[in-house]
């Protein structure tokens, strides 16, 4: 007897679209067709319902005592943010805009955390309007901008310290702590800021924050970096003699979205953290921690239409209607490895089919690719594709400026129903803001 | 006695906008301080005179039987399109959002041409309503909907056939045609298509198209490349038994932004191409050059101040206003090999310093880094750097809505004169199109 294979990740990717022994992909319950068709193409769909199952598996996992943030630099769309808000998130935002943004979807200035290396004078004035819970200092500097701003504006920030931390984390794809970097405060800094800002007593000191990269796959190192900021802050504590109550473990819980990508174990992070706390024996802390593409990454599906089909040299190339411009990781943009998303017909996803094809957009760059030689059944000019787990850095992330195509939808589907979040751009576009002399 | 060393990219292009003797950077004569000070940062700078210099010396260059297209992919603002326009330019288009761009800078329909591999219906409508001059034709199944579109509305356009070369061009960075590729008709099918062209008579033959890279720093092959599509173009109207009065040679004349880049032979590649031309005794054809890139990236100068001057591990760092989201291209966006752009400070920005400073965005991302120790005079908070050869593929390459941060402005200098030809953004436009269900 043949073993069975193990599942691709292709496969898990479309079974949270595709209902047993269903023939067509459906986003939230509506069929892929009808939405391109009601909507049009190139076009972001996002299931409220899978946002809301993944932070429910995502709290559950963690247990009572942490707080989960939703970072929206992995999708600011409002309404989006605000299904996760309502299911239970906090916001973790990176910029002014972003703050517009939460306050679009309801979020109460309290529950933001602001991080992001730099905060100038009008997100400090921002977030002082928006009553927002804590900003997360990345440089002594920074703290030195803000306290003058808090003196002279009578503000009184909540602030916590970014710790870059001695030693990156282990298994993650981006290191974003450990060595010489632009973000966090080293570790022997930490003490002699603290001090500070206690001395000066213009902002109110929460506690402390850590984000050593992102793409961990390896949940054990996960669990260990995060014991250890509980260390650091005891640590400190004592050094200080007042409370840090408030710890923030950062995110980076890696999402397999290529062929070979190991799975993030949440359950054993989750356990590895909720030991800790336990042993932490801290009633008076609060613990955080801020997930983007983790949350948002499997709800979402970019759709596109086949607008030619042609051959050259024998091989096939399918020319669709949306590209790089609009889901530009998708193309391989910003990464150094060129690697497919997993990428289906709406009609009948699951089957392979025989032909290879080329599957690019309408620009005029050979960049503008989104898979080669993947195998699909007979394709023909009007036929939709699928995108799968494109619900994080999706638009946003993409060169959507890049020879001044109009900007896709945005559809939410929920209780199948479908809205519009993101109104289709126009051609028309490329002229906003422009005067000429 | 030492030799003089070689100038580097760097004072290269340092010397387009400093003055012999002068202390300060300058774009079009006014001083970057002054620009930064006025417009705010971080801001894009233009300068008209430089635009009009570099398309003074192609011209010159190619001789009077060449003409010159913009391809305004490489920046598609309005007031610097109309510049290279009144300078003798016609525009070569990607997309209907450049056409509109192309009309607000005051191009007539006959001279726009249009190339693209997706291009569809309401391209062809928007092109038609236009009175485009010529859309390059990138497949049979392009022309298919094109004749079908032309019969429904009762319209003729011209069209182009672009061919996707036997060969790829040598010494081009990025390659554009020669295997199979989703640019071009090949070229055995090449004369079936003419002859259905004319046999269907639905639109007006105008002639052949190529672009076979970009980058190119090989002139002599270049002008090679050129001619084969001469030779090609003559084979074909023999069978064809009618005239290709047009060809288009396409562009891609290589650029050196980064240390080590070789010169592109711009007056060898001219001479080669009108020795072409000459032997080619045919005054009834049209030849086109078109180029983006090559005419506007020497103009343009990315300003930006220092926000926060910090120290971690040993290390200094710069975190700036600017970032990866406004010049993806000085950031590495879209480069397999991460090379620094020619960066310098605005006041006495030939001074080399004895500081290395990692500099990089306000962006939370590692990959928003313009330099890794990069030497520099000491700085801090508040003092201007500027990101030099950053008039093409500047902003619109980049993804503009990472982070959600505001657009920067765009301005023009052109005769001692400044003006704001794209507004700053604001935060709040991260809202921009969103609805709430």
């Amino acid at each position: 007897m043949q073993p069975t294979p193990p599942p691709t990740r292709k496969d898990l990717a479309l079974a949270e679209h595709v209902p047993p022994g269903a023939r067509e992909l459906a986003i939230g319950g509506i069929a892929a067709e009808e939405l391109a068709g009601r909507f049009g193409t190139p076009l972001y769909v996002f299931a409220a319902e899978i946002l809301r199952r993944t932070l429910a598996r995502v709290r559950a996992a963690l247990g009572p005592r942490v707080r989960v943030l939703y970072a929206l630099k992995a999708n600011p769309n409002a309404a989006l943010a605000r299904v996760l808000r309502l299911a239970g998130a906090g916001a973790e935002i990176a910029s002014a805009g972003e703050i517009h943004v939460a306050r679009a979807a309801g979020f109460a200035g309290a529950d933001m955390h602001f991080a992001g290396p730099g905060k100038n004078h009008e997100d400090f004035a921002l977030a002082t309007a928006t009553g927002l819970g804590t900003l997360n200092l990345e440089s002594e500097a920074e703290y030195t901008a803000l306290a003058a701003f808090a003196r002279a504006k009578g503000a009184r920030p909540g602030v916590a310290v970014r710790v870059n931390p001695k030693d990156a984390m282990a298994g993650s794809r981006m290191k974003m702590g450990g060595g010489s970097k632009k973000f966090g405060v080293d570790e022997p800094e930490l003490l002699p800021l603290l001090r500070r800002i206690r001395r000066e007593d213009v902002c109110t000191l929460r506690g402390l924050h850590v984000y050593a990269g992102t793409q961990s796959f390896d949940a054990a190192a996960w669990a260990a970096n995060a014991g250890h900021l509980v260390d650091l802050a005891n640590g400190l504590e004592r050094d200080l003699g007042a409370p840090l109550a408030s710890l923030n473990f950062g995110g980076g819980f890696g999402v397999a979205s290529f062929e070979g990508d190991p799975d993030f174990d949440l359950e054993r992070a989750g356990a590895g953290l909720q030991d800790r706390i336990a042993r932490d024996a801290r009633p008076d802390r609060t613990y955080w921690v801020e997930l983007g593409r983790y949350l948002t990454a499997p709800a979402g599906v970019y759709l596109t239409r086949v607008v030619y089909a042609k051959t050259s040299q024998g091989k096939r190339h399918l020319i669709l209607d949306g590209g790089m411009h609009q889901h530009g990781a998708a193309a391989g943009l910003g990464s150094v490895i060129r690697r497919a998303f997993p990428m289906v017909p709406a009609r009948e996803p699951w089957r392979t089919g025989a032909e290879r094809y080329t599957c690019g957009g309408p620009l005029c760059t050979p960049a503008d690719e989104f898979a080669a030689d993947l195998l699909l059944p007979e394709l023909h000019a009007g036929d939709l594709l699928a995108i799968l787990v494109s619900g994080a850095y999706g638009l946003t992330f993409s060169n959507t400026m890049f020879l001044s195509h109009p900007a896709p939808a945005e559809v939410l589907v929920d209780g199948g129903q479908a809205w519009v979040v993101r109104e289709r751009g126009r051609p028309e576009d490329a002229l906003r803001g422009q005067r000429l002399p």
